[in-house]
């Protein structure tokens, strides 16, 4: 079977924007078919990643918008959920268009409007995607989030430092991100001391909310070839899901969704932990880089810490940067658009253009998580030429 | 490329339903997986056809709730919306998980929980799904139907009673199906003496508003003879989008995205109109029967009624029998459900199970129209053993 390209990628500033999701979707959808140099009626398929406009905007029916107002029709467009890794999933579902012949080029368009709610009402909206056994106890991600780290800190003797030196490297990072949320760095003293949400966590251990979008466009690799010298090809995508219900879970520090999901797609690419270059990692709270690490294989159980401590991570100086982006930490969280963002970084840094932020990287991974690792989408990618 | 084949179907009571989402999706995706014969770790992918979880109940994350109650994990699980044609587009994105190599088995459930809510909530969520540029003008998805007739029974000279015995065909096939909302036949007298809705639409134009849910589980064709001696296999499947805008369209009564899905999924299949044996189509108004039936080659444009005048399409005596579940009209439309349940009838009439609807078919296609024909897919199945 032929392998399935990303040849054009795009994102909208991330923020408080004044636009709705049809503006921002239209936004990223334009900017990646002008990156690709791919005319909209050569696109046969259009997913569009999206949590929930329904609830935030009262508004359905947004991938038949997209195919309008980018007059992409007769395309084929329908939209993809999977609450927070609702990006992670379009990547897997335009690849599977792909891989299965249905279409030879195919474009994702991730986004979510948010920041025009008040947070109580987008934290609702969010924890809607919880378990009603465990929602209704009062408990949310941000709680969750609480609960795991100080398990966390205490089981494995790590300092509290540790969890803030992740969300001052991102700050760090997305400093150097145009499309950024956030675009400042913070130092350690300012994260250690920022109120507290879920104890031990602060507010600078959570991603905002945020307005935005983010596209790529995927086709056959033998299409690739006619619009692109270098180009990404997926090596391989896969999800999982771990229990809805949380406290189910034998080992709250191990996302058996993001070990299972990592190991089928290092299966499908041939690559393991070892090879990958450079991470996006799904970082709603600074708890989930270190989890994310060890389930995937970057560190030892309980020692992802260790590598934080040691600048491992760092962008500039370290053997495997994570979140060069920025990620969600200082980019921001436009649900949807998450997924797709975290692709986009990697295809920016596997074919060059990353700008300050370019790493030297062949092989790329991103995972997305949704919820509190309810479902988890991670995707490796490699340039090709 | 292996052929994908459906091995197991099912669907639960249609109408007004004592059960949530949540236990509507567990109880199809349990008979579902029983019909196959397929055990719950036999399961790698799960989607969940539904349009409005959040809208109508507020509860997100249902595909990782159906994943948790089946026990599927660590299956990957992710929700489709297309609209009221979600339920189709869960069809192709099925199909597409396993065309690709990415699942080995996948199940299929489509649902949705509405008859809580009143009617004019409900219309409030479907009519969201609209243009907004139309909306505002106050027009929904029956008033579009009322124009829509009024033009096509003038412009074709077709008489009104045609449209109302499309209603009388479908309700006398719903009387035989045990799991319709409306298992009672009706005479063409009630129909037309029904109170108008949208003129010169009446009532019993129309689909109601319904709870429910039915599942199909996909396979490739190698797998499917290890579980079942007679099996179908999806010989075509194909999407198309036209104008989110309604008014734009050049010829209201000929539906662009019938005609392009339904081109390229006969294409797929190599069978044409001729081929066919029995079709699902939806009528969520009596006029889109006919719209489909032309569009998809079963007539001339402006000829449908004349096809139905002339009894072609009934159950027993026709020569192409349409909706012999009774349809959306009598069997009820639960949005998300409503492509899946076609599929599930049309894989009951292949293999011999639609009792005493059964009729004598080897070719049969389903096609789910999402809004006012904003978008399509196209299904066309064929029995294997």
């Amino acid at each position: 079977m032929e392998r399935v390209a990303i040849i054009g990628a795009s994102m909208t500033q991330f923020g408080q924007r004044e636009a709705w999701i049809r503006d921002l979707l239209a936004e990223a959808g334009i900017a990646a078919l002008e990156d690709a140099g791919v005319a909209s009626d050569a696109v046969e398929h259009c997913y569009v990643a999206n949590m929930s406009s329904g609830e935030f905007e009262g508004q359905g029916g947004i991938m038949n918008m997209l195919a309008h107002d980018l007059d992409l029709l007769p395309a084929y467009a329908q939209r993809v959920d999977q609450t927070s890794s609702s990006g992670g999933a379009g990547i897997y579902a335009a690849w599977q268009s792909v891989a299965s012949g249905a279409s030879e080029m195919t474009l994702l368009v991730g986004g979510e409007k948010m920041t025009h709610r008040t947070t109580g009402e987008s934290t609702d909206i969010i924890a809607s995607i919880t378990h009603p056994e465990e929602y209704k106890h009062g408990v949310t991600l941000p709680s969750f989030a609480g609960m795991t780290a100080r398990h966390y800190l205490e089981r494995f003797d790590a300092p509290r430092e540790s969890l803030g030196k992740v969300a001052v490297k991102n700050h760090k990072n997305g400093a150097d991100n145009p499309h950024a949320q956030f675009r400042k760095e913070v130092d350690l003293e300012t994260v250690l001391e920022s109120p507290i949400v879920a104890d031990p966590l602060r507010l600078y251990d959570f991603c905002p909310i945020t307005d935005g979008s983010a596209g790529l466009v995927f086709c056959p690799e033998s299409v690739a070839k006619e619009y692109a010298d270098e180009y990404a090809v997926v090596a391989g995508v896969a999800g999982a899901t771990d229990t809805h219900v949380v406290h189910e879970r034998p080992d709250p520090t191990m996302m058996n969704g993001v070990v299972e999901s990592g190991e089928a797609a290092y299966e499908m690419s041939g690559y393991g932990p070892e090879d990958v270059d450079v991470a996006e990692l799904h970082d709603m709270f600074t708890i989930l880089e270190f989890l994310q690490m060890e389930g995937l294989g970057f560190a030892d159980h309980g020692e992802a810490w260790k590598r934080v401590e040691a600048g491992d991570t760092e962008r500039d100086t370290g053997d495997l940067p994570i979140n060069t982006s920025g990620g969600l930490k200082s980019k921001g969280h436009p649900l949807g658009a998450s997924g797709v963002a975290q692709g986009v970084e990697i295809y920016e840094q596997l074919v060059g253009e990353a700008g300050p932020r370019q790493v030297d990287a062949e092989v790329g991974l991103c995972c997305n998580v949704g919820g509190f690792g309810n479902c988890v989408i991670t995707t490796i990618m490699e340039v090709a030429a």
